[in-house]
């Protein structure tokens, strides 16, 4: 029960999707809140009291999962839809068991929130956000659609993609941007006024220093993507660097203007698939 | 008149600070807009009506202003005051006459909108900004404190800077910022699904592809400090890659935990001055 698990029962409470929401946390501090704050309507310290669920959403740090899983195993019924919400998908998926794999659906809301903690779970959270959903192979079309239609009820957009798209794109669209905002809040600490700045920093570094315990797992657990990623920035960075040595005005102009193109793209797509039809 | 000094005109003439403000614009249309939207109080597409002013605000392109101030220089009165905002100072201030110096205030109001031009203009621009203000070493205190004024007319905070300390601030807090944003955007488009990032991505690449004219000029006029500071970002980014490519957890951490207290410390500077005094 945290930002993501207590957003997520506060939405389907708040929805036809589901009659009741089970929550479990280890931690009572944690299952008080999530039950003053009626995320759940029913919590438990007992993760046998899961057994009841014909849908378990895990939404507990990355690092946890492979041990849920397997004390789950045993545990949950034979119909028992599974999903999580882990920021990566290829080494979580690594570790769900064989037989639990036909009704897994691997997921990925992308929001959140700089606070973590129960307290702060909103019932809006993933309102209009797209929510990454990775199927394996095997997994049941029947368990793939109940997850779809969890995401239809808290008003997200579900996107398909395969296990390695998934660490790829998150790679670039949010790890990437996580470690350029701790990274140049570091840079910062070193001026006399850092405070000057205007709007474009403060949107930069945003989610800067944000929850260094689960950021440092993340950025792990996706390493060999994010490694890609920075390997390939870095390169641009170096040519950028070069242009301005060598007063290649025509080329930074290129940068910016290449820009303005895919940022047209990503705002329309819409239009741009229309238009390439 | 684009949106920097539109926004000042409708600042000022809302203020106690100015009876009336003369918009020059060699461009008919731009001084239209200007008077349609009551940025000015008097149009003119003639430089010699500026000799009337008490105080001149250079708010065209850097690369304009060295001939501006040719072309001033014979024109304006003994005592007017001269004051700019373009984004970068050192080029600037260099190109300032000698006969001009003991009146002239470099100024750079740390505010903008993804959209140029004056009729997006608005009073309230500048509301809650810094304002870096750079006088030369034979610049009067009357002159400056003239300038001050206007800024604090406009809401904004005045913080005074050296040209290099304002070039080396800004090539970190406002230039590095749009080269990321380009770059990334540039990068995320050859995704199959760039459009399912989350909020920290809209907030990263916002200004990226604005105005390929202008950034042009400005990392091209920022050029010096603008390479040291993407040397030393390559430079932390190839360590943070060792660290994942070598499994170094508490070094990732270390630089997050970094991160975060250099955020406490720019977010609330007063607080920290009092515990550091």
């Amino acid at each position: 029960m945290g930002l993501i698990g207590g957003s997520i029962g506060l939405g389907l409470l708040d929805s036809a999707f589901a009659e009741s929401v089970i929550g479990y946390d280890p931690d009572p501090v944690s299952l008080s809140t999530a039950v003053s704050h009626r995320c759940v309507s029913i919590a438990t310290g007992s993760l046998d009291d899961v057994s009841l669920a014909d849908m378990v959403v895990l939404a507990s740090p990355p690092e946890t999962i492979p041990q849920l899983l397997r004390d789950l195993e045993p545990i949950i019924g034979p119909q028992t839809v599974i999903t999580d919400t882990c920021s990566v998908k290829g080494v979580i998926m690594d570790a769900v068991p064989e037989s639990l794999r036909s009704r897994f659906v691997g997921g990925h809301p992308m929001a959140g929130r700089e606070l973590g903690g129960v307290k702060y779970s909103r019932k809006d959270l993933f309102d209009g956000s797209s929510w990454i959903l990775c199927p394996f192979p095997e997994t049941d079309q029947d368990a793939y659609l109940w997850v779809q239609r969890m995401v239809y009820a808290l008003d997200a957009r579900p996107v398909r993609l395969s296990p390695k798209e998934h660490d790829e794109h998150v790679a670039l669209l949010s790890h990437l941007p996580h470690v350029l905002a701790n990274e140049l809040l570091a840079m910062a600490s070193e001026l006399r006024k850092p405070d000057i700045h205007g709007g474009s920093w403060s949107d930069l570094t945003r989610v800067g220093g944000s929850n260094p315990a689960l950021w440092e797992q993340i950025f792990s657990m996706n390493s060999e993507a994010l490694q890609g990623t920075l390997g390939t920035l870095i390169e641009r960075l170096e040519a950028a660097k070069k242009m301005l040595a060598e007063g290649n005005t025509a080329g930074l102009r290129e940068i910016i203007e290449k820009a303005e193109t895919a940022r047209y793209r990503a705002v329309t797509p819409q239009l741009h698939q229309v238009n390439s039809e």
